[in-house]
């Protein structure tokens, strides 16, 4: 395409634009299977570079994914229609730290860990912690509203964007929220920005709410004998008038994936994992985490064990990273579904992974964050490159998601659509929701140049 | 208008509309000045109903303003185009209590103290908590975003919105979110009808989120010579690693009233206060509430007080309300705007406070939430009747606006926009900004019959 590059040259200069191989290579895809050659990789320096591309690219008609650290699990960030891939990287700076008004100023392509530790290193904190939080980029966690486990007590990136610039379809630059904490100022773009997957407009800077960093962490790790068992300790805990930061639980096949590949001695016991942080003050937060252990003890734990200070809490926290390893070293393929579930159904929705391993065939391993619903059920598989049994599995996925929304659950808590839930959002919304989606994507983005191909296509 | 009435008793039946000249005169205003009577007052029963009057309303262009309790403070519900004043008071149910999803479902009419009263009967919460939340309307809350000073630890009302189902102007039902704590859906359809000020749909049913209830509650007050010293308190128990679920200030002159209406003895020393609500867990709590006296105390407070426990706290509370009493006790109408500076502005805002009150000639008095910077600046006036009276209070509004826009502030941090603040709205939002707000409400109310004569016209 000598056109789109020579274009693309002339109007932001060579030095933001590629065509070589292994660039297109790269900004085809992300952590998901799907896979989709950009025609051009642009990676614009300033939000004037954004508009000026996105006025032009509005005016020929070309497609535009914007891209942040391509660490995503459901091809969001494929550019599905080729076209250019809008790359956010090389827009990477924390452009403030401002603790008297609580507030950090950002370019979308910063990674979330360094915000987390430039807050940190003076006492303040940045809550959202998706799993890629060391990889990922804020413009990528703004693009999904990424969740993590302790959004049971701190919520997910929207409730930590206070402001954000943004540029439209045409190319025209929007501000919505501010630099304060509250804001009613008019209708909310900056909660219409979040979570929309690049395709109402690019976010180019963010003014993100700090809070201060809980000066103790504690952990209470559980096992229990079965899942009906951990279920009932996770609402027991809440409704005695605790809320911790994470409550993260664990199924049997999870267990016994981790004992394999851990061993036995440090995995924990019984068939149902729990997993508890609270947060807190440093003389006090020991007994508070000490009345949550007694606590589950009484509920019938098998073997309870408590962290005190960040130390400790972080092995624990390892731990758990493991399971999610030990699942991967059994050469089975791990279909990851964030899906979310209404709380009270943690028990069905077990039982429902049992069922569906028993009909399909494959095993199914159930983890995640039981506080909020957001269970990662991941169905294993031994292959995807098999016509056959990449039906079963598909099929199997059918399943899950259409009694996911009987329940009135969720397709994804935090991954988003992308490419990979796309066929199952028409079942998730009702038709005269999808119109009101379509009337909102045509206010912003007339000619649908933004992010083609996803769940509105 | 016989062929309004006419039209609408025979879509709905004679019992959902009023023409009666009590009803029209209570649904012409709500707690601020201006005040516009509808020519009918529709009051439906079911979200069928709701549908029904909009399909009506956007065939025949009638303006529909939709309303709640009528409690708010910027003029949002007068039905400034006459037409349909939509009371809602009627959908007033608690719908389903639900602890083990920890939610609520309720119909926008229910009174906010009464879903708070029912979640805390069985230990749960319902955090938002406006000042007039025994006669405000859930729904009402949902139109303005409501705060309160709890917001500083919990949020306002859109962090509490999981679901919501909202009648757009043609009488389409949609639905945004659901009964999940956590979902990535689509775009996001509750935040955009959340603040939205009956300008985008009306919101008909809500599933709100529910969390533990704190079991102890504890407070600390504090004299503190100047208002300087009250801000660097404020600064410093958030950098100490405290997140109290309220941190309320009131200056000199608040302060004054105060000991003119309750007496000396009563009233904090100093000329300016402090208010500090933490909670937490019953044993722990007063360990944290004796370290926050310390540090206040520490910093030079002439008097700190403590209290533990719901009863003792409510007392603290009282006070805080009293300072508002006192205020009017003045006899001066008290023009309460609540602006929000980044709260590293607070000195600067008490500063300017001062300089307001030296060039215009009337007292200002300053008090509310401290943390989050969403302070009520009251500025008292004799009269809103003299002419020249008048005119020298909106100009030193004037002076406050565009100071606080300067300051990168907010015109508005709960209240919402409506009549009383529409004049700087305009100068809060960039014309690409205002232009965006135009495209999304020509995408859901295209003939503009959803609260007319608002911010956006």
């Amino acid at each position: 395409m000598p056109d789109l590059v020579d274009s693309l040259s002339t109007l932001l200069g060579p030095s933001r634009v590629s065509v070589r191989a292994d660039d297109l290579a790269a900004h085809a895809t992300d952590k998901w299977f799907a896979a989709e050659q950009p025609s051009v990789v642009v990676s614009p320096e300033s939000t004037e570079e954004v508009s000026e591309l996105l006025r032009w690219a509005e005016a020929e008609r070309v497609p535009v994914t914007p891209q942040g650290a391509r660490v995503g699990y459901v091809g969001g960030a494929v550019p599905a229609h080729r076209g250019i891939a809008l790359n956010l990287l090389r827009m990477n700076r924390l452009l403030e730290l401002n603790l008297a008004d609580g507030v950090a100023v950002v370019q979308p392509g910063l990674i979330t860990a360094e915000l987390q530790a430039a807050a940190r290193q003076q006492g303040w904190f940045y809550p959202p912690d998706p799993a890629s939080l060391k990889e990922c980029s804020l413009g990528g966690n703004i693009a999904t509203n990424a969740g993590g486990p302790r959004c049971l007590k701190y919520g997910v990136t929207r409730h930590y964007v206070l402001g954000l610039e943004a540029v439209l379809a045409g190319g025209s630059v929007v501000r919505g929220g501010g630099r304060c904490h509250k804001n009613k100022t008019g209708f909310d773009l900056v909660g219409l920005m979040v979570g929309s997957e690049g395709m109402l407009g690019v976010v180019t800077e963010a003014t993100l709410r700090l809070i201060p960093h809980p000066p103790m962490r504690c952990m209470i790790s559980a096992g229990f004998r079965t899942f009906p068992e951990v279920a009932h300790a996770v609402q027991t805990i809440l409704n005695c008038g605790f809320l911790p930061s994470a409550l993260e639980i664990a199924d049997a096949f999870t267990l016994r994936a981790a004992r394999q590949y851990l061993g036995e001695s440090v995995t924990p016991e019984g068939d149902a994992h729990l997993l508890v942080e609270l947060d807190g003050q440093a003389d006090t937060l020991p007994i508070e985490a000490g009345h949550v252990a007694q606590l589950i003890a009484d509920l019938g734990a098998v073997r309870v064990e408590q962290a005190h200070g960040e130390e400790a809490s972080e092995r624990f926290w390892q731990l758990r990273r493991e399971f999610s390893y030990s699942l991967r070293a059994t050469g089975l393929i791990k279909l990851n579904e964030d899906i979310v579930v209404p709380r009270g159904r943690l028990v069905d929705l077990v039982e429902f992974a049992s069922t569906l391993q028993a009909e399909f065939d494959f095993p199914v391993a159930c983890f995640g964050h039981a506080g909020d619903g957001n269970i990662h059920v991941n169905i294993m598989v031994p292959t995807m490159e098999d016509g056959p049994v990449r039906e079963r599995a598909e099929a199997a996925l059918d399943r899950l998601f259409l009694q996911v929304i009987a329940w009135n659950g969720a397709i994804t808590g935090e991954h988003g659509v992308g490419l990979a839930k796309k066929r199952w959002w028409r079942h998730a919304v009702s038709p005269a929701t999808h119109a009101a989606h379509l009337a909102l994507k045509q206010a912003l983005d007339p000619h649908h140049i933004l992010n083609p191909g996803k769940f509105l296509d």
